[in-house]
């Protein structure tokens, strides 16, 4: 068996037994298989899939290739969401303590944003003091404890998968269906949950554009899950405009902490009530995705959402302060108002667009090393089947300068488009569940 | 312009830019683009392949990448012969001093032997003392003085695609039409040539298994020659045994320095006189192919094709007396009679299987520095069509030890296929012409 062999018969489309995939992946963690030869493969696998079996052997590998979680003496179902990300994306900052609020525990480790869309680790990290990367013990003390821990990923988990998506990076094989699912279930495989909810974005904001791409990737995902004995439950949902009204660190966090003081605005509220619910179910604790939802609504009612929240803060050396006080969290030196420059109904709010747009305000990165302003972001007034005046406010911009304001505004306003006709916004984010 | 781009460009069967080409493989070579990112895209390539003129932008690259021989000083018209290898092919070892007796410049620039196929370089150097590494100023001057040099590549022409091959070779991308076509004509085209005849091999002993794929290699080359204003034939020609009936390196220079004794087997001359007579006509120095391959057998009989092999020995410093005086050569020390096991008629004799035989008896390489044994190789008594009786011998086997003598002639009775019916043998080696 050797490196060659390997890449011809993917390369040729023959499917790889576990062997194969067992020597390519350990050799090249083992640096006997280089570089070149791994990104040839990839390109292979791009064009030619993985089937199935393959996809649950290269995530098995993945997994194996560091450390992994295990909480035994944690008694109670343990579920988890992924969500492939998108504008304004903030859902973990109140499902994850809304669901341990009702008795699941939740080992949540998440990652930074880059390019157009967010990182829950950068929203966390907007409340002054927030540890997102505490120690493997302290993880294992707080899941135990209060039942929900929100970490970083460190350089120790499945590093075969860091490695080979940085190849993957510059050349051109990140929008690999097959490479996608098996290197986020070799994350959240990781993170020793029973049960896991899938949130896969589709539409223009989304890494997935199609609708018919993302159910693949859903699909993929699902099976290797259910290799593992893994409770699974997929929902494709809505991204061609951002998710909720806020787009930025801190303005996310804000916006979240309204949502577990039950003013959050309905399609997000509905998002993160369906997403906790179905965690709830898979994990058994209801019986149905109806019970589900009404149980996480009632903890957003009844405060224990928002006090969950407020352990966790406290947990992760956190200022639990910035709760009640929002002036707490980084402030914006500039705001700026944008304004329509026509009237009409909203018919697009381009969500790609606008992640642009707030990388230019100081909110995201265009390169992993970047520095992030975490005060920076867009408050969006406006949305999909609004009506709008020349001249009324569609968003406010925050950013450290008016530059940084301006460029932001200006490509902001490039993401809306206007028609005289009413476009009648979707009833609802979730426009599938598998 | 990134390497990212044109990767992903090139992945979704984009056509590429001259600039674009340019830019990857000039950044290739300062380094700034890496050999992962190579890979990936020759990958790519492998899968969507190059148009006319991609091909054409490449090997210009490629080209450009390192020393191009000039002969601004040689008037006469200069043209080479491009063999894609096989097994016994020895043809350029009297081509070129034909060819060149004949009036026309032969700049011919060779390599080694690898794998199942030889090398001319490894036959010259059969010959005692003969170098196939002359300076450049050598190179330029025998050109001038007797019309012909036969020279190997050195590191400083077309390292691109030296560097790119490399890369090729242990990431399955050898096989692209392609790559090989700009891989050829970026060393022939470097040789100063004005004329090029291919000889494209096709059989179980060739590259180019099937005579389609020998075809689209063809046209693919002529094309990139056109671009370049070189005048181009190929030919297709089969490859299913060995060509000729000696298989090892001083036994295919014995058996051509036959042929210009006008001792040479039929086929085999006659393959020589329609590649030369070609060369000729190209050249303008005769009108027609016929007229050429006259040309070319007058010169075989009149001994003027001999006394041309002769300069170029004297000129490359090897020993003269081996024309004349066979045994200075070097010995090989076992001579093993393969015999018949049944009695039939030769159906098949694989040359790939008979190439790898020939490696086990010291005669060719598995790896780019395996040691020659020049004295090593076959010698074959029968042919394709041909009736053998058991217990007669088919060939000899000549190697260093007894050891390696029994294991290539047990591997040669694997490439022998006997039938009851006779198998009528092709009645010429030249398949077709493009």
């Amino acid at each position: 068996m050797t490196a060659y062999d390997i890449i011809l018969k993917k390369r040729n489309g023959q499917p790889l037994t576990q062997k194969e995939i067992h020597f390519f992946i350990s050799e090249y963690l083992q640096q006997n298989i280089t570089d070149y030869q791994m990104s040839a493969f990839l390109m292979a696998v791009w064009y030619k899939h993985l089937n199935d079996k393959e996809r649950f052997y290269l995530t098995m590998e993945m997994m194996h290739s560091g450390y992994q979680f295990t909480f035994p003496e944690i008694s109670t179902p343990k579920s988890d969401k992924h969500s492939t990300g998108g504008v304004g994306d903030g859902v973990s900052l109140s499902l994850a303590p809304l669901v341990a609020s009702c008795g699941v525990a939740v080992p949540m480790m998440s990652g930074r944003g880059l390019g157009h869309t967010g990182g829950t680790l950068d929203k966390l990290e907007s409340i002054p003091g927030f540890n997102v990367f505490p120690d493997k013990k302290t993880i294992k003390k707080s899941l135990k404890k209060i039942g929900v821990v929100l970490f970083g990923q460190t350089s120790d988990i499945v590093p075969a998968d860091k490695k080979m998506y940085a190849l993957r990076d510059v050349t051109a094989t990140v929008d690999s269906i097959d490479l996608i699912a098996s290197s986020i279930m070799s994350k959240k495989l990781c993170e020793g949950t029973d049960s896991l909810v899938l949130d896969i974005k589709t539409g223009q904001g989304a890494f997935m554009q199609s609708k018919q791409d993302a159910k693949k990737l859903a699909k993929a995902m699902i099976k290797i899950g259910k290799y593992f004995k893994k409770d699974m439950t997929a929902f494709i949902t809505d991204m061609n405009q951002p998710l909720g009204y806020s787009v930025g660190n801190s303005l996310e966090m804000i916006e979240h902490i309204e949502i577990l003081k039950d003013h959050g605005s309905p399609d997000l509220t509905k998002l993160v009530t369906t997403l906790g619910g179905e965690m709830l179910k898979l994990s058994g604790v209801v019986k149905s995705l109806k019970e589900g939802i009404n149980k996480i609504q009632e903890n957003i009612q009844n405060g224990k959402g928002l006090e969950k929240l407020e352990q966790i803060i406290k947990a992760q050396s956190g200022d639990p302060k910035v709760l009640e006080d929002y002036t707490r969290f980084p402030k914006p030196k500039i705001k700026l108002e944008i304004k329509s420059k026509k009237s009409g109904y909203i018919s697009n709010l381009n969500a790609l667009t606008i992640g642009k747009a707030a990388i230019l305000l100081g909110a995201g990165r265009l390169k992993a090393n970047d520095k992030l302003d975490y005060a920076a972001g867009f408050k969006l007034l406006k949305k999909i089947g609004d009506k709008v005046k020349k001249g009324e406010t569609l968003a406010y911009a925050y950013a450290s300068s008016t530059t940084k304001a301006e460029s932001g505004a200006s490509l902001f306003l490039d993401a809306v488009t206007l028609s005289k006709e009413q476009v009648q916004s979707k009833t609802s984010l979730i426009l599938d569940k598998i």
